[in-house]
């Protein structure tokens, strides 16, 4: 992995740095400067790689890493010609040298791209980074160190607090709320109007609800691209703080994501749907309407919940039932065939 | 809610504009102005809210809502401090205060902002706002009173009629021709090239099929974000008049979607296949390519509709089958595993 | 199917360059222009249809096309007015009809609109087309005669070959790599975060794991609009040489799409799963993360794929199965209710 943005190190600052212990013969240590991090298998000469689950030591002998973080008890193969650098918890080491590699960008501070139109009575601050053709509308607020990239547009009275990031292309409707230190994905549109419709009944066509409520984002909020999360009918859809959505997720109007709950791609929820604290959904997965899930739910990928789930623990199936329930009819569903056959009527 | 674009009423206007009857102290009345709605939950002083779900009448004691839409027979609690507003429909009357509260925003006419870039050949009616960075190709016509958000892309001979809105970032390929008085939202890619290839059977890649025909959208259709809809291959992929689409739809080329048939948020509908009039498709469904389904067609979430649907009536599950049906096998499948352990091959 | 694009011709030069036989009475040759293509029901006149799949025989007799290319057997009825042009594989011959009158508009060399904005340590071919709006960053490079439609954000880094179209409102993030003779769709979203985050087990809130990787696409790969594929957290997502992906796809950081695979709409690949060469996956299609599939596996639409698949084969379902197996399932499952009412427990 190169990188203009990368720091080099040599081993032993490295290993300072994650407080390892080097295990090598001298003249490798000296011979190495460290230029990156990578897997086991695709690293370089002058990268680190690390190895914490079992399953991969067998790439070890062949990895062309300079430097190796593994665990204090760790014993290499001969082939292997890098460096260990040894530590008690392998994974968290390498987490701290992909940091030291790869230092976010430094922020600019109060960068403004000339092309950037922002509309006379926004305020923006002077610390706050507006890239090139971003479009702020009226009475919108952008907080400190907040950033912007290319081709956001903000439509009036938008707030965004300190320190967060919005990709290329986001789009947030009017009255959107987003709180300090969130990350939004290039492509997601905030605040579009929910799917609300009155059908009449002679014809069949609809008249259009008035959406007039909004989005609020919390603090510390991820969320990746080319998601939708739409605006509140009345009051506001709420994403709490700390929830993290991957990409293209849909949450429909008036729904409220829970602290801390993470979301996999492609799933979507459908209005005033209510999910608690610590969920963990996987992907494709469907909720129903007007439903609450409790704390600590874990929804398996590709499920359709169709009602509450009021225990915490494990669902899985559509609709989704306890996660054990599920396994036992997917098993049986195997078999059934050949019951039929036996037992024919 | 509030919202830099609100009215504000007294009570004895908005009952007016209602046609509904006050019920409380004269006090009460006098002292209130009102500057909003919001739902029963979330309402503060000064905001209207209504009562038309009995299940929600545990709210009004709390309520802090300065006036309530409920029934003409209703009776409140003693704890409820605000006024009532009383009505045949409670809520149809708060649908339309809604409306009085949040006026669509006076359409602009005639706004366009400098930095839109439009081509020479293009026609643009003087009535017609054209927001930032927004881009129209060659031969592209635009209509009365239609409104493109901040960097829409037209690319060339996009047609668009009256009073349509296109949201920020919408993209139109050339030849798209969207109608009257229909909505867009944010992100949406009208005419993209259909997913049509050739296999080489020697090597098993692809040769493209060009993809030569066009989109076209009718009038009083809305389209969710992020949404894509396909050219034809030949001829056009048509989207019939009131038609609403949710977000995150994916329509394939040469798909006729029937006129005011609703689509929820997810579902995918694959290549020549045609759906009735007033079908009511959930989300997450999927259709297989070169089907047809009859008018009045309901089908439930997470289907898969693998064949013609010939007769009206509501269809679940994957396949999908008639509703009951698939009840019933779901219902069976509960009972599968204890079946099994009596039934022992 | 009118375009400004479209080549006219006569029915001799049209059969000249299909190298077909005309078959009609002499007067019709003479008074036909062609002007385009279109389907059978379509069709007015000036326009030239084909049939190939004996199921649309029965649209002959009524279409309005002045010309029509058959089979050298082919029987037309009576009713049929236009000019027949008869060769051994009317398909392809329509196809290539397809190109004649709609050929790819002539790629401009060297267009750069005034508007677009390209950092000064960029490299743009001078046969590169760079439409309006586009913003380009620090260190990109743009090879020759590819084009990038309006709108489309690149951030530093970003290296694209010679032939390559990106369409309106793309976003590649930083580092990302394309090869030549690519097609991105517009809306798509190349390069955003993975979805790598740690859990603290305290409170289930989460640290973000450094995404430092990229995204690498090949040659010949088209991708359709509002696609989402995540940069890897180490090493680079790669989409090989000739990949066909359709709309809504989200691809998950450290996947690998093997050479000539295609995959329709909103299936979803997980994190470091590795597709093999030739597969053909069906919409809403999902994978779980970490596991491999061989080449020339095919899957079927909305199937949940759990777990490595090592032979080739077709299958279906969720958990995918073989798709015999699968059928059997849901043969047996038609039967399962009124099984159970015969053999009562």
């Amino acid at each position: 992995m190169k990188s203009s943005f990368a720091q080099h190190y040599t081993i032993q600052e490295l290993a300072d740095k994650l407080n390892a212990r080097i295990d090598a013969p001298s003249e490798r240590v000296a011979a190495s400067t460290l230029i990156g991090v990578n897997t086991l298998e695709a690293a370089q000469q002058g990268e680190v790689s690390f190895l914490a689950n079992p399953k991969y030591a067998p790439l070890v002998a062949s990895t062309q890493a300079s430097a190796l973080i593994v665990h204090d008890e760790y014993v290499a193969p001969e082939a292997f010609g890098g460096v260990l650098l040894r530590t008690e918890n392998p994974y968290n080491a390498f987490l701290r040298a992909v940091q030291f590699f790869y230092p976010s960008r430094p922020k600019q501070a109060g960068f403004r791209h000339p092309s950037a139109i922002i509309a006379e009575s926004a305020q923006v601050h002077a610390s706050a980074n507006i890239g090139a053709n971003v479009v702020i509308g009226e009475y919108c607020t952008i907080g400190e160190k907040t950033t912007l990239h290319g081709g956001v547009i903000l439509y009036d009275s938008v707030h965004i607090a300190n320190d967060s990031t919005l990709h290329a292309n986001v789009v947030c409707y009017d009255h959107t709320i987003i709180g300090s230190g969130s990350i939004i994905h290039a492509g997601t549109v905030l605040g579009a109007d929910g799917f609300g419709f009155a059908e009449n009944k002679d014809d069949g066509s609809f008249t259009k609800i008035p959406q007039v409520g909004n989005v609020v984002i919390g603090d510390d909020v991820e969320i990746g691209a080319n998601c939708t999360i739409d605006r509140a009918a009345l009051g506001s859809t709420r994403i709490e703080n700390g929830v993290k959505l991957d990409n293209l997720i849909h949450v429909a109007h008036n729904v409220i994501i829970g602290e801390n709950t993470a979301i996999a791609a492609q799933t979507g929820i459908s209005g005033s749907t209510k999910l608690g604290k610590r969920n963990r959904v996987a992907g494709q997965v469907g909720f129903v309407g007007h439903i609450a899930t409790a704390n600590d739910v874990t929804v398996n990928a590709q499920s359709g919940v169709a009602k509450d789930i009021a225990q915490k623990g494990v669902y899985f199936g559509t609709p989704a039932k306890p996660f054990r329930e599920e396994l036992r009819i997917q098993a049986s569903l195997k078999q059934l065939p050949e019951h039929l056959r036996h037992f024919p009527k």
